[in-house]
């Protein structure tokens, strides 16, 4: 097994496949992230040809496609022009769909067998029962390494051929929870202000974010089925009014209300069309009327 | 028992009372909304002034504090300049510290008992066990009813004295709960523009939920220590790529990113003043250290 990207995830999934006993090898930018593994039993490629050619199956973990991209460029400058070996490429770096579609064409052109993956789970729960993996790809070559890739541990579930499939629940997934960080990152900066240590509110806050795992079928089914009727839950007004205050006293007490004022202009738009008596699930078919190719890139 | 405010969780709590055998008083500034209560056995008050005249303890449970400040000034009408009766008032309307704590001195003015409230679940939980209600007021006070407001179920917590900590936590919470619905919003109506069902995403973003609530007394820990290291979990730097690919997806998919892109800024916000090789808890303390009162109100 070869791990390219030594960052703290590839640390850990380098580190989870020398735990199940499988020979590993390790090429990073930085040489010295490696210093730690290579005590443990690793193998240090002398650049990322190398570490392609050590192994039958390649994971890469590196910061984003683009990264990706720079290890190809370097593994075929050192080719000189020749080919790569024809090992399997599993990139479990984050990004999203049409660059993890991009980095499979690029990748089958070179020869390379492709898997996209993409990790659902922080870097300290590799190798547990808790990590979460989502692969797409071709399903012949998730079945024939699934095995090996056990060792990271958890569960690997194969969501279909198209490449960037993986990505589009990763990019889902990911806004879910790095919104949801920053929320609680406010929540957490205001009670401070308010002489509320963090500690304190913690059990408030883990109800709340459980209560938001709780509801969340029932909200699925209500988009699924175009149910939007607020009568059994809190009506966009009545939420409009809770952001209203909210962002007043974020804003009474000096924490930067930017972030939750867009989840509030959000609401007053869907209110302003009309939804104020809808759920909040509304919001789910509002944000996704925006025309297509309506919005700026950056 | 008398409740003033007939919204999806005044009806609830109204409900609530009435099945557990309390002789119930409603009164709501639209006669409609009692019509099923009324049915159910509730006695209809001709107005506020005649609510509060009804029972020993109101519940009030309107849209915000203005209009409970409502509620009062046309009970004072009706008074025709007279005194109010001298019941409790037991605010459980969502709204900011400083205003809870000028609505509790108003009240203690106006000859009030007054305990204020915040509920941290929505109206279905009412009566069962899920509910959860934060109080904060005079312990005596509370002490006093919380065998009345048993009836709303679940746990009821006291907070302390200050009228305006129950609404602290309010805040905190209800930012963390909206703020992550609407990101969960923006998750699902990127998966549908993808071809995912919000079925088909539930059972992973369940999980992330269910992983920031596993996280956040770790997180919790962090901040009140002061440990910001990266070491162990994603760098600013790698979450700052992680939202600059969501946005740019979300963009791809035409789903509106300003929510996203928010989070995105204050992270680079965070990388920019030297916090690049921090972990994401970082930015409670970051936001904490706006200047007092150097934002503008809004
Ligand atoms: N950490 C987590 O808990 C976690 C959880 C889920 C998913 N992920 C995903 O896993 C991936 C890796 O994350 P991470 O936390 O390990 O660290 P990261 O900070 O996202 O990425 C650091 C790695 O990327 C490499 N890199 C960056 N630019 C490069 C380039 N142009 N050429 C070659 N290598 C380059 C770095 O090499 P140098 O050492 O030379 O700088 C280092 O190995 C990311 O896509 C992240 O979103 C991480
Ligand atoms: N619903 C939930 O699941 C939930 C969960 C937790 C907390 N809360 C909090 O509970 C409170 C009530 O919420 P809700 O969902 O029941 O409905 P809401 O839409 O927030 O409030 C509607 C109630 O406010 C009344 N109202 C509005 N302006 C008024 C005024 N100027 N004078 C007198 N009454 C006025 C309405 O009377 P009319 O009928 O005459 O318009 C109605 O009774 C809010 O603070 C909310 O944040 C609700």
């Amino acid at each position: 097994m070869t791990v390219i990207g030594l960052g703290p995830m590839g640390r850990a999934l380098a580190a989870a496949f020398l735990a199940a006993g499988h020979p590993t090898t390790v090429w990073n930018r930085t040489a010295d992230k490696a210093r730690e593994l290579r005590g443990r039993g690793a193998a240090w490629a002398d650049g990322p040809l190398a570490a392609l050619r050590a192994s039958e199956v390649t994971v890469v973990c590196v910061v984003d496609a683009d990264a990706v991209g720079a290890v190809l460029d370097r593994a075929l400058a050192e080719a000189e022009g020749g080919r790569l070996p024809a090992t399997t490429l599993v990139n479990l770096t984050s990004d999203g769909p049409e660059r993890a579609r991009a980095l499979a064409a690029r990748a089958r052109k070179l020869g390379l067998d492709h898997l996209d993956g993409s990790i659902m789970t922080p870097a300290a729960a590799i190798g547990t029962e808790a990590t979460r993996i989502l692969y797409s790809g071709p399903a012949g070559l998730f079945d024939r390494h699934r095995g090996t890739l056990a060792a990271l541990g958890g569960t690997a579930l194969h969501l279909g051929a198209d490449p960037g499939r993986a990505a589009s629940f990763d990019v889902a997934l990911l806004n879910l929870f790095w919104t949801s960080v920053t929320g609680l990152m406010h929540s957490f900066a205001y009670a401070a202000r308010q002489g509320v240590p963090a500690g304190e509110l913690a059990p408030h806050a883990e109800q709340m974010a459980r209560l938001v795992a709780d509801l969340l079928p029932g909200l699925a089914a209500d988009i699924d089925a175009g149910r939007f009727s607020g009568a059994e839950s809190s009506a966009l007004t009545s939420v409009a009014a809770s952001l209203d205050h909210i962002v007043h006293a974020l804003q009474e007490a000096g924490v930067p209300s930017a972030f939750t004022s867009e989840a509030r202009e959000l609401v007053n738009a869907a209110v302003s069309a009309g939804h104020g008596e809808d759920s909040p699930v509304r919001l789910a078919d509002f944000l996704g009327r925006e025309p297509l190719g309506a919005q700026g890139r950056g």
